[in-house]
């Protein structure tokens, strides 16, 4: 900006108003302002829109794969968001490891972003009181932040995987399996807890085996579910927990001759023109994005008062997986 | 960093050398800059980094659509190559707007991005002359940059898409459609290349009514391909010009009585499990991303001399789908 003052023969502020397109500058100190800062190349950069605004117009969104189309779907939501503010976004995933979620939610505050969504992968959130306090924005999204009173946008895990598992008792299960992501991640536990009570509800007595929590990896996934599967006991539906369980169960399932029941907790492509169509409890991907990045921007605009927790509802999509009666 | 100097009682370089960890100064100073760092909240910013090593440590990424699994898959890939540079990622999806993708762009070098990944959606780049003359890196994937000599990672999508439209011949179709993309994308008019390429190559004369080029919404595709299926001289098989358009031509597929054979371009998860299992030419999505990546931090580290071209090859995937023979 200097070497474009100095070219142009005019003071700082007179180059700041002329980038900026503020009033106050003759059309010909303009012309000059413009010449000397297309001969030199000058780029407004993070410093200039700093000292102007103290806003860089950039948001941090922390997930946990990227890849994953779940999330992929709610960073789109965010990013469409973002961009009606004139905000750019930072992505990162944390594949499920606090301390890379860390790393990441501490080098976008490094970047100055004016806010965060975080997908947390951790349950300990006090590392982000000095961002917060110095003004980072921050809403956590599909999982609750810890140890800190934050905005959050949740959906109804308990609540959706209760109507699933009492959709399958009502089609005359009660064998039922439940296989979950690792039980450290909120998600994962309400989605359990929700299975527990609609058993509970209807009077049965869950067996040790009928559920499993860890890994979504798919060999984890298909060596839990051929166990379950087999035994004095085995279990007649299966209440998949997230889309990589379903993924890999379906591919188990397909390939054993008695038909076995599943609801899948998230919605996937082509989920109903496979056979039997895969009935699953779908989550709003897109809703949770768009609804967490705007409370973000209702708070950098200063309208929101102390803190906010939405929950939005699971739906349960019969499509025939979930309705096979239980093999004799 | 002024105020911390101030407060510690000492020079501005020794709050940097501090921050940054370089010697030179006593474990009692060191103590001393970080109470003061911490009772300041100092937050080490860009403008802190830029005077330091000239690099923001930081890459831009757009694409067509963040949420398109294909995309998806590539940027998770670009984000793992760049975070072992220990550099962040910026990401924007163009939809497919030649207008949308220079705002990101500029607005990424605006931001003092090291360099760009860039999945073209307009096929004139020379508004970026100035950025990667003022030393941002600029890596082209997907599809190549226009009017404009730079690196690109491409999939040989016309060799693709013969492979697939021999594959069909080969199973004694001759009335073969393809459905592509907007013709302006250089995969879509790379992939009805293959398909002419590969008819011709049989003698097959094709018919105007057997290709169509446009946006890839359900919409336009159920119409399209519905009118290929009808007429005089309907198809016997499909080439679907991308995963958008394969789920489409699945779903239409699915709900007829006589069966069509169907490779499509691009991998999709599940493919296997349809019936029939969808055959298909699989493109290598986090090939393409890490390629890219690698390229542009080769670059970023002087290793790199001229442009470079680099084309991965797809793989044809036989199924089922693709292998129907025609019906008579």
């Amino acid at each position: 900006m200097k070497d474009v003052a100095a070219r142009a023969g005019v003071g700082l502020k007179t180059v700041s108003r002329v980038v900026n397109e503020e009033p106050g500058v003759t059309p010909d100190t303009a012309a000059r302002v413009q010449a000397a800062i297309d001969a030199l190349g000058f780029r407004r950069n993070d410093s200039a829109r700093l000292l102007r605004t103290r806003r860089t117009a950039s948001v941090g969104l922390v997930l946990e794969d990227l890849a994953d189309p779940f999330y992929a779907s709610l960073s789109r939501a965010v990013e469409d968001v973002a961009r009606a503010h004139g905000a750019l976004l930072f992505t990162g995933s944390s594949t499920e490891n606090p301390r890379r979620e860390q790393e990441l939610v501490l080098a976008f505050c490094a970047r100055r972003v004016d806010g965060l969504v975080v997908v947390p992968a951790g349950d300990d959130h006090r590392y982000l009181v000095p961002e917060i306090d110095a003004g980072v924005a921050t809403v956590f999204v599909d999982r609750p932040a810890g140890r800190i009173d934050a905005d959050v946008v949740l959906t109804d895990n308990a609540g959706g995987t209760r109507a699933g598992v009492a959709h399958l008792i009502a089609h005359g299960h009660r064998r039922i399996g439940f296989i979950g992501d690792q039980p450290g991640i909120h998600t994962a536990a309400e989605r359990l807890r929700g299975y527990r009570e609609a058993m509970a509800d209807a009077g049965i007595d869950v067996r040790p085996q009928w559920y499993a929590m860890g890994p979504t990896t798919p060999q984890r996934v298909q060596a839990v579910l051929a166990s379950m599967l087999s035994g004095p006991e085995p279990v007649t539906a299966l209440l998949a927990g997230n889309n990589r369980v379903t993924v890999t169960a379906v591919r188990v399932l397909s390939g054993r001759p008695e038909p076995v029941a599943l609801v899948g907790f998230d919605d996937f492509e082509l989920a109903d023109l496979l056979d039997p169509p895969v009935t699953v409890v779908a989550q709003d991907a897109p809703g949770l994005g768009r609804t967490a990045a705007q409370m973000l921007f209702r708070r950098l605009d200063g309208a929101a008062t102390g803190t906010s927790r939405v929950e939005l509802p699971a739906r349960l999509i019969p499509r025939g997986s979930g309705e096979i009666p239980p093999s004799s």
